[in-house]
């Protein structure tokens, strides 16, 4: 796949003269770091600040295809995924560690792409790299991302926070990066059928941006923040919106409601699911990798939320024998259940 | 290499499934931990310290020889080796993440062996196993671990703090581990030509224990803060006493003359070195995965720090123009290189 591109071979740089090189234009723009790359451990200051921190791997050939997954794109994604988890804390993030575990199949130009893709999800979201491993891989291509962020201690969001009677609210639109990835997969498949057909993603611009290239909501939080809003519980959703859901209520110890034609679904992810015979409530529900952020707030919220275009209430939380339910288009009431993604299933 | 032992298939448990049977029973004593697993990112509280981030990846075939790690060592280890990075920043270790990618030929008891040997590590060095993640991996066993500590800003040692004139200090002995790893690699080339015969591992324990389960030196960290000593460039000993010697000079701008003679080595390294055919010096320089300190300290330390059974002075720091050398046994000068081990030479 790297054919028509210049080749620096690995091996001949070594891992110091691969960390140098790659790491030569961080730049350092967030006033909490003191010292980043370069030494045995990155030192930051949150003063009075809690510190917030979350890790991630992606694999390939279990959370990315390289057959279809620019490598910048990857580098950005695996980024976003990671802050995400600072903001659905409601904080704010404001370093991350990036490792690659790479085979020796990689030519620099490859790993520069990767790096690239980091360094401009860093920047547009104010974030320094701060730190990570480089090593061989004897097998795919690994990254690992650990994210630091910080949030005064009374701005926190647990998942367990939720309380009777709030509102639940999803940011964005749901589905479809789900949507998208069926896209990718049918042209890949395609592809791998005949290799002279182009692949057709023609006027699937945004929903196949929402799988290879998903932006965390920081922009939520900063808006909540300047409404004067606090959310009781947070997480974002990365599983599903019926398996984030069921963590809330789960971890608060409360039911809830969900209705179903409140659910935000974007015009070309309801005809792309249908397409595909897909039921876009169901992509919604199971799909996951949106990174849209859930959230409760207390019912007086209302009047700040309700004209806002890029939030919008879906439901609300019950007490916790009225179990986790939704209320379908035709009136209808089913279980809500989670059948999130199990990287463990073959 | 599980046959003989119970089995439980991870694709039926999930990786909601695992989780919660793995951290079950994480406890929580750092003070600084206000919220652990169980989160979308764990939440910290260093008040008026600075906090201190590493992260390392261990790979399968790279990093580690699954035919002679016990899975418990193997946990144990990947801890040690990330809380060194911290230790060597003259903080202290409070956190980790730890995350697994492994295949499904693991068994549910294989991971709760990593997982133990992790906690063991933790329980030891008083950190808590504040998140992680945990997928399946198509292709080898993946642990990406990153720490998290604290320390006051005025005493943190950066590499780059070295004065001339300061000692040259180093903690335990070196190339104890290179030489235990060539044990290890006989014997698996022994078993592998005929699995009939036992490994013969009789009376090298020390050097195998420093191979397959090193210990991060808190104590040193501890023993220096005691007798009111600050260190003005540290790093740990990761990949040979000469590259890492060339680091703090590099960093701090300085030169720097070390002695053969003073370099500590254990008996059994040196004997065991000698079978193999190897200088016991060239162990301890480029050996690497020795997890000591190195250090250097203003000479007004030395009385405080001479009789000091695990701590020894082996050079001095110059001024720039003076290079790195070593002054051999024999009172002739070599320039020091840099031979540390690149992941990337096949």
């Amino acid at each position: 796949m790297f054919e028509n591109t210049e080749r620096t071979n690995l091996d001949q740089m070594g891992e110091f003269g691969l960390i140098e090189h790659l790491t030569k234009h961080v730049e350092l723009n967030e006033k909490s770091t003191i010292k980043g790359i370069g030494d045995d451990a990155a030192v930051l200051d949150f003063s009075n600040k809690k510190t917030l921190i979350s890790t991630d791997l992606l694999l390939e050939g279990i959370h990315f295809d390289l057959r279809y997954v620019p490598l910048k794109h990857l580098g950005y994604k695996a980024v976003q995924v990671n802050l995400s988890d600072i903001y659905a804390m409601n904080g704010i993030a404001s370093q991350i560690t990036f490792s690659i575990g790479l085979s020796s199949k990689f030519p620099l130009e490859a790993v520069e792409e990767i790096y690239e893709g980091a360094l401009i999800a860093c920047k547009k979201f104010n974030v320094d790299l701060v730190g990570g491993d480089t090593s061989a891989s004897a097998q795919g291509l690994i990254i690992s991302v650990t994210s630091i962020g910080y949030a005064d201690e009374d701005r926190i969001a647990y998942r367990s926070g939720a309380q009777e009677g709030d509102l639940l609210c999803v940011s964005g639109d749901l589905g479809a990066a789900y949507v998208g990835l069926q896209i990718l997969e049918r042209e890949k498949q395609v592809f791998l059928d005949n290799p002279k057909i182009q692949p057709d993603l023609e006027g699937k611009d945004y929903i196949i941006e929402r799988q290879l290239k998903p932006e965390a909501r920081k922009d939520i939080v900063q808006l909540l923040d300047s409404l004067d809003i606090k959310p009781n519980a947070m997480i974002d959703v990365s599983d599903g919106l019926a398996s984030e859901i069921i963590h809330i209520c789960k971890q608060s110890d409360k039911g809830c409601k969900l209705y179903e034609d409140k659910i935000p679904l974007d015009q070309m992810t309801y005809d792309t699911a249908r397409e595909f015979g897909l039921d876009p409530t169901v992509c919604a529900l199971n799909g996951g990798e949106d990174y849209e952020l859930l959230f409760t707030v207390p019912q007086s919220a209302y009047d700040k939320l309700r004209n806002l275009p890029d939030i919008t209430v879906i439901g609300y939380i019950t007490e916790p024998n009225a179990g986790y339910e939704m209320i379908s288009k035709s009136g209808n009431v089913y279980p809500l259940t989670a059948q999130g993604w199990n990287a463990f299933k073959k």
